[in-house]
């Protein structure tokens, strides 16, 4: 049984509420910290669960304050949980440094390189030890688990995905960075945190993992024309490449004049929610 | 004319567009900014406009970002306008002191005192000069305008409205600093901005002004009964007080376990929205 995460601060909002954690990981060797929405309904009985994988310098914070979720949660009557997106503050030369790299870019992988390895076990903190200390403390339905996220949280929610169907019941995805090894954020993560050896970055990459995966539930991805990070990071032709010639179903929906701001999650969360609660509320 | 403002960002957000603008403001000598929220009917037609004024410390930022009001304001086709708090980067000694006078704590009244008067004219600025750029630049209705806000710029619309009944035409509030005479906060900028003479404080007080105002039209107010501020700074009940002595119509709603966050405004917004809506979209 994992021991309570202290609340750092409680919000009502719609009918529901917000709690902000922190805890220590044994996974990631120190402190991390996540949000919770609790809907009105999980006062009476426990509740499917999302998950939302946030963007590069995001915090727990950010989806919480900004996507305007909960009134669809509180709709639905599904918890939302909002890691943050990477250990901080742990002493390691040059976390710092990069806004794309190191503190706030985990990229939802499991480091095996020697600086960052002891601490940069996001997927095993995202999959394992988050659901595990959810289902714990809070009134959830731990089977009944779905997961989606933004930009490096948007693959990070497909990549866990793809690898855990048996886990997750849906998965969706706004502007995710679709393939990573094709790209020069996905390249310098993956370098860093998973070394030189390209064979090893298969396993984090949607593109190349859906080519084998059993989840075949449908996928919703929403992705904005007017994205700046679009051509050269995001590549979501090459996802639905794959998706094609796997035979997983992809609803890729290119959002007309949208950017890769929080103003293109809220207009479209509450599809998403739906899409979601589809799988899990039935 | 005014001459158009400066488009600093645009996003797309359901269906309409968010921009935020800096100008010269001839009021507050020198730099403002604002945000502007243009619903899809705004591309057809001119439409009705609300403003809303914000608490302290905020920009012309969070309430776009936070409140998820766009999605109601683009379902009733009304735009948005958001200014700044207060002027910023003046130079004047000690304007970033405090977190609650100066920078980002304009309160909305136009100063008489030597050291702020030639900046901090917030009231002529959010009556006068902001609806003039707007109505020149913008498709908007300008006869039809309303005025809401947070905390001290809940205040601010209640006395905006209250002082221009034929300006506004409707006129909502979340947590206002709703006695400004009898609190800290209040006390603190009105001594500071408009100087001992509390004589001249009554025509920034709401709670004073209703007693004489004609503007008669229903007010809404929500009010969280865990805000953090409520009893020492806030003052609703004087408000309300106020109200009945001078039959002025009021819906003061207390919200069980509500604090003063953005979270609470969220909540309850679409409410407010379509309290605007009723009186400008007639």
């Amino acid at each position: 049984m994992s021991a309570f995460p202290k609340l750092v601060s409680e919000h009502l909002c719609f009918g529901g509420k917000i709690g902000f954690y922190r805890h220590v990981s044994d996974t990631c060797n120190g402190e991390m910290r996540f949000s919770v929405y609790q809907p009105p309904q999980a006062k009476s009985a426990p509740v499917p669960v999302l998950y939302f994988l946030s963007g590069l310098t995001c915090t727990e914070e950010n989806f919480m304050g900004k996507s305007g979720a909960q009134q669809f949660a509180a709709k639905y009557g599904i918890m939302l949980v909002v890691p943050d997106t990477s250990p901080r503050n742990r002493g390691i030369e040059g976390e710092d440094k990069d806004w794309d790299f190191g503190t706030g870019a985990g990229f939802y992988v499991d480091a095996t390189q020697e600086k960052w390895r002891s601490h940069y076990q996001m997927y095993s903190y995202v999959v394992r030890e988050l659901p595990a200390l959810i289902a714990d403390n809070f009134p959830v339905q731990p089977e009944k688990m779905g997961i989606f996220g933004h930009s490096m949280g948007g693959h990070g929610a497909l990549v866990c995905a793809l690898r855990n169907p048996e886990l997750y019941k849906s998965v969706s995805a706004f502007a995710p960075i679709a393939a990573p090894m094709r790209c020069p954020w996905g390249q310098k993560a993956f370098s860093n945190y998973l070394g030189a050896d390209k064979e090893s970055w298969r396993d984090y990459d949607a593109s190349e993992l859906v080519l084998s995966a059993k989840f075949k539930r449908p996928i919703l991805i929403d992705q904005g024309t007017a994205d700046q990070f679009l051509a050269e990071q995001l590549l979501p032709e090459a996802f639905e490449k794959a998706c094609a010639e796997a035979g997983q179903p992809l609803t890729l929906r290119y959002q007309e004049g949208y950017n890769h701001s929080y103003y293109f999650i809220a207009t479209f969360i509450e599809d998403h929610i739906r899409h979601h609660a589809i799988a899990l509320c039935s």
